[in-house]
């Protein structure tokens, strides 16, 4: 099967191909699913020598034209990241079926019953960057939930991704999943254009920087999974355990500096400011951790820099913290709410009643006491898969997995049942019977 | 306490202190919000009189300016009306607590726990017209899900509003919950502002036309709950039961035409149009309903008017209905994705499995067999209290009750946890065990 080859005239009969597609996808049964990801799986390593091909084209491409060398070694998809990546279209297989839960099963009345189940979203529109790997996992994920993709990859990896679709499209005509239900764009001006697509695209998963997800947020109606900035905080409260104070700044700024979920901004009751700075200081030093302080912290250390402004809303993604004195837990709070991006924020006391009032207060998708802002993540949640992390107020919030990628609709089934019996003067009541 | 007077200038901040104060309601006890209501309900009922003044004021005004009877019939908030809205808050105090509900409960290690758990979206913006009643209810579904909440109601209604609005801080003022937690706006150019409050305003949720909500779903990034159209249809199988079909046919169109969740347009299978078709003109014309069909129902009803393509896209909300013959279940389906809005789709049938393929394959948010689309609403579905119906994909979805006003937040707690334990060679492992 030849790869669809689009123009923005194209695409949006391409996005109803996909529609129709996804449409009889939600129609399939878990095992018909899972067996297309066997499929899949069994496809790629049959083919790894063409696709090793395709991924040499475009690394040699990526060198000629002098692409920095971290994002040649994400586009490199060697043998071991291609075994890796076909062990996880197994694990996605083993996972449980995210659709087709029963979340509410009530009698409304003898014969007519109501129920909630999980359903597919439809369509999904996954913008990623030059990481062959990330469509496979991608598409691994959209089939078992049942929906249709189009997946746009970025320019670099063209010819790695088109081979790999070509080989997961050979593998589905095998299947009951129809190829069309996975798609490849090729140009930007298909980005484009596919943000527009609001009637057949149904969610867009954007992985990337920060700007470039702000990007997206920003310039389309359709809903987006994901988030643009990670500005986390640590607030040590007078009633912190220091030793434990230490250790959880320590892992929450260096485990993982460029993670969304790292610490940016410590904040430090004014209390315990004298004792807590220096041994802070020391411990972050060790780890070539810069600090940056207000006014009152380079009273106590005057040898770090001069926070402003500025520091309070930057996410350094390395090795630069900035550290803030407050008063009280009101005004770490309110901190929080004028410079957080209700990603993941974290407080350090054993007071256990000022813990509670921080984690009803704060509004974040994660809310932590007394431990590091980096297990804010979908694999240590102990979801299986992550599909991405969202830090909007709606559901679904946080690091979100499967469940991310399906709705729900109501099903209600009756033999006949009208509504005039249940209103007016002589109404008969509804049973309204969990069962 | 005087009812604060805005200026667009002064919104944001009025916003501001709304979320303040929404951030106080979040960290009530269930019995301190309900407390609330109680309060609410006490105040409403000892300032009666003075309700009943200002309506009347706002009432003569409607007159005197010529408004229409059916809006002046609902400005007028009799003493009736008010007695079922105090007896309403009753309800809604008596309805169980939608926040602080553990989704997920899960040890992670020894000592760190994840919880996910509801909580209160922030603050909620309301935009509705001329009944004051809605006030009231709107109000102590604010409250008792936690959130503050921003109001905005139609002018003609604004003296009741305004009294109202009083009656309501006073009695909060008694109580735990912040009287600032409920605003009142009052003129056009804020409802303009508030639209653009996305910092502070986590939720629109607009009560009016059709046109109205589409004109907020188009002019703000807030999360709007509501839906624009209800273009429904019923689909009569080939396996249907006549008797049935013309039946839920009946009730789907005329028990109250003007629902979003009447049926608009009837499909039906060309091998039993010939059959079914007399029988159905014959009720439908008992019930006053004129049918628009297109060319093959015409061939069987040649009385009747051609329906165009506008018919299919047509939200009569009155005694009109068109008619369409299809020649497969798959005919039908598609003409539903092409012009329903996802609200509610019904098929009549005793093929079981055709009934199955309809409600796996129709993307609407009530997928329904063998009764009336009538039944799609929050009551009867038994959820005590509908907030919306809402035609989007994701979630909340459907007819939405309370748990429509809350998100949830991860709450891990640790006791010095950090992630380094569970990363590189010597890992720990996570145990993931459900509590």
């Amino acid at each position: 099967m030849a790869i669809l080859q689009t123009t923005p005239d194209s695409l949006s009969n391409l996005a109803q191909q996909t529609q129709k597609a996804a449409q009889q996808l939600a129609d399939l049964s878990t095992q018909q699913r899972n067996q297309a990801l066997e499929a899949i799986a069994q496809a790629l390593a049959n083919h790894k020598d063409e696709i090793a091909a395709a991924n040499a084209t475009d690394c040699e491409q990526a060198k000629a034209d002098g692409i920095p060398e971290a994002l040649q070694a994400r586009l490199k998809l060697s043998e071991t990241k291609l075994q890796s990546a076909i062990a996880g279209i197994k694990d996605v297989a083993g996972l449980s079926d995210p659709i087709g839960a029963i979340q509410i099963h009530r009698e409304l009345d003898t014969g007519l019953v109501l129920k909630r189940l999980t359903c597919p979203l439809g369509v999904l529109g996954v913008i990623f960057e030059a990481r062959p790997d990330a469509l496979i996992q991608i598409t691994s994920l959209a089939i078992k939930s049942g929906n249709g993709v189009i997946l746009k990859g970025g320019k670099e990896a063209l010819n790695s991704c088109q081979t790999l679709t070509k080989v997961i499209h050979e593998a589905l005509a095998e299947t009951d999943v129809p190829p069309e239900a996975v798609q490849l764009l090729t140009t930007r001006a298909e980005t484009q254009e596919l943000l527009s697509l609001d009637e057949s695209v149904d969610l867009i998963i954007p992985r990337g920087s920060n700007s470039f997800v702000r990007f997206i947020q920003e310039n389309t109606n359709i809903p987006v999974l994901g988030h643009a900035d990670g500005i986390c905080h640590v607030y040590v409260d007078e009633g912190a355990d220091l030793e434990k104070a230490v250790a959880i700044a320590i892992d929450s700024k260096t485990q993982y500096p460029a993670a969304c979920n790292a610490m940016e901004t410590l904040l430090v009751h004014s209390a315990i400011a004298e004792q807590f700075l220096p041994q802070l200081e020391k411990a972050m030093a060790g780890k070539g951790v810069t600090l940056r302080g207000d006014e009152v912290a380079r009273r106590i250390l005057p040898q770090i820099a001069q926070a402003t402004e500025a520091d309070w809303e930057t996410e350094y993604g390395g090795l630069v913290l900035a550290v803030k004195i407050v008063d009280s837990l009101e005004s770490a709070i309110a901190h929080i709410h004028t410079y957080g991006s209700r990603h993941t924020e974290a407080i350090i006391t054993e007071n256990a009643s000022l813990a509670q009032t921080f984690l009803n207060q704060v509004d974040a998708a994660g809310v932590f006491h007394n431990c590091s802002t980096r297990f804010s993540d979908g694999f240590r949640y102990g979801f299986g898969a992550e599909v991405g992390i969202s830090t909007q107020k709606m559901p679904p919030r946080g690091p979100v997995g499967l469940e991310g990628l399906v709705t729900y609709k109501y099903q209600l089934t009756g033999d006949g049942h009208i509504a005039e019996t249940y209103s007016g003067d002589n109404a008969k009541s509804f049973t309204h019977k969990d069962l």
